[in-house]
């Protein structure tokens, strides 16, 4: 068989790092003799500003075609008043996490070798947050009367399924069991009590059919302290679209990994493609000059080969991946000044 | 004049603190020749335990005609099964502040001499968040259909008015041109169209009355890391209750002071008596055994004689607090050990 990509570089440091990132997936898969092609796709805010178009129902038609899609990062320049606010993340990331039924959201949360984290004592921390990634408040199922009235109503509803919840829940606890077999849901059932009832329900009935994952539950505020005072503690947390939205972002930043953070917006079913993208965004204010680091987009792809049961090759880029950044955090010299291109190169020559 | 002071001590550590923070106040209020009467409401998860009342409507009633009310902490140990999860928070303090009307929650985060925060480089950190404090996600305004079947829905509504939103973000700005002139909003317009749109538009009419203050908008997403990675960029936080909700607990663990935060949910239009209590709760674990420090209800006091316009008391009453954490902070020894009723006296003894 012949693993079938769509890669969409996007704006700003997505296509510098998304190079790099195809060239030492190539290799890993090249060694393993496992046939790949990829086909790119231009889209994203320098893109509409061409053609008009966000996400046109053809576009998504063909990219429900491939096996799986690389996606670089997208969003424009601030300063550029061309695109509407917000209108990249909507009709473009949301629309393909919905219309994909990308029902979980994977972010692991750790460090690295040679990256500080900001907390003091620096500790080491691995965890992964299964986000849920169609409903919540997500759902763009919101209005507004008497809009700049004194007498405005503006609301937001977020929208929680039984179907939506046991899926992420059950993708959680099968990570948990292959992990440190511990499991925190985040939420705020103290509060929201309807949705929050929904989930704990589903995690206590998942509970009883992985005796051997523990779990524990943490208001999503109470969350947030622990994460700060003792990130390690958590091994697997399950969550909410916006929590997890938030959460993720500061898991971020206290591993000191934005630069480094991978993600995958996955369909469990396996009814469409499930896609891999690198965090951090496409930050104009440095792209085109070969300064982006891309180690996220790399391990993007090693999510994505995991997700598509190629573990072998998988496992042998992300020890690449560490033992080059463990390399440049003994002889930081070596690191310093390379390009977004020689850091591939490094990988690519460590691959052999 | 005299001040009608209306007192909750609550439940765990609740009563200890409050015991202390009474003392004090009353020290500085003597001092300025400012009169006041207490009157104390047994109120809480022991009290609910005991007599089946949350918070009656006869109760609310009388609170009504207070001043201000002094509130320690609610809250039954977890491992008490006899009272239902939530019931105190919902049927208790988010009662009150709803009924009265407390449209802000005020939350100051700031480092205090003696208290290492969390963060590498143990920076400075002084900012308040503005949190709305009677709308939003919180309205409990949910429902549930199909329950514990595989077609259960579950929703949760956030309301947002302009009402509601004017007088938060008015007060922010005012409290902002008082400080260092600089405002965020904080909301995820990206996503929550509807309800961010009112926030925006909101915050930039205001903004227009302020020449004097600059203000930033952030995703909460976004915020999350600049707390994280720079919290010293923060003056005023203008967000909405579930976003503050969260934030004020990760501004709360940045600053390393969780044990030190005072809150205040205040009735702007003084339609209703404002409400002053200590962000730590009621930490069961260590109640009774006089070892809780009570600088967090104190603190809470300040703020409830800031609000009542004495400012003079109020700001010896701070001088006061920070001497002394300054003075523990230069010398650990006189500190260790020091009961609950022992750092109140300590207080009592610097102010004169
Ligand atoms: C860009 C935005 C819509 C998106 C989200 O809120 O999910 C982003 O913050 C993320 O976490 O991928
Ligand atoms: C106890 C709970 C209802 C409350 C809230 O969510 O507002 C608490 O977390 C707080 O911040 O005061």
């Amino acid at each position: 068989t012949t693993f079938d990509i769509a890669v969409v570089p996007g704006d700003g440091i997505g296509p510098e790092v998304i190079a790099e990132a195809r060239r030492v997936l190539q290799s890993v898969l090249d060694a393993a003799s496992v046939a790949v092609t990829w086909t790119e796709y231009s889209l994203g805010a320098a893109h509409w500003v061409e053609t008009g178009e966000t996400l046109s129902e053809a576009t998504l038609e063909r990219l429900r075609g491939h096996d799986a899609i690389l996606f670089g990062a997208v969003g424009a320049d601030p300063q550029d008043t061309r695109i509407p606010s917000g209108l990249i993340e909507r009709e473009l990331l949301l629309k393909l996490r919905f219309s994909l039924d990308h029902s979980i959201n994977l972010r692991p949360a750790r460090t690295y070798p040679g990256t500080a984290t900001p907390l003091a004592g620096d500790p080491e921390i691995d965890f992964v947050v299964v986000r849920e990634g169609t409903e919540g408040p997500y759902v763009g199922n919101g209005g507004t009367i008497r809009r700049g009235t004194a007498h405005e109503i503006a609301t937001e509803v977020s929208l929680n399924t039984a179907h939506g919840v046991r899926r992420v829940v059950a993708d959680a606890f099968s990570r948990a069991a292959q992990r440190r077999g511990r499991l925190t849901l985040v939420h705020k059932h103290n509060v929201l009590t309807h949705a929050g009832d929904l989930w704990r329900r589903t995690v206590e009935e998942a509970a009883a059919e992985h005796p051997e994952v523990s779990w524990d539950y943490m208001h999503v505020d109470a969350a947030t302290i622990h994460m700060v005072q003792d990130p390690a503690r958590f091994d697997v947390i399950v969550t909410d679209n916006l929590f997890g939205d938030i959460l993720t972002d500061l898991a971020a930043a206290v591993t000191g990994g934005i630069g480094l953070a991978a993600s995958g917006s996955i369909n469990v079913e396996g009814s469409a493609p499930s896609m891999f993208e690198p965090v951090h965004g496409s930050a104009p204010d440095i792209a085109g000059r070969q300064i982006a680091d891309p180690t996220a987009a790399v391990l993007s792809g090693v999510l994505m080969l995991q997700h598509l049961g190629l573990a072998e090759p998988a496992a042998r880029l992300e020890q690449a991946v560490h033992a080059q950044l463990a390399e440049w955090a003994r002889d930081p010299e070596a690191a310093r000044g390379l390009s977004t291109a020689q850091r591939g190169e490094a990988l690519l020559a460590r691959l052999g």
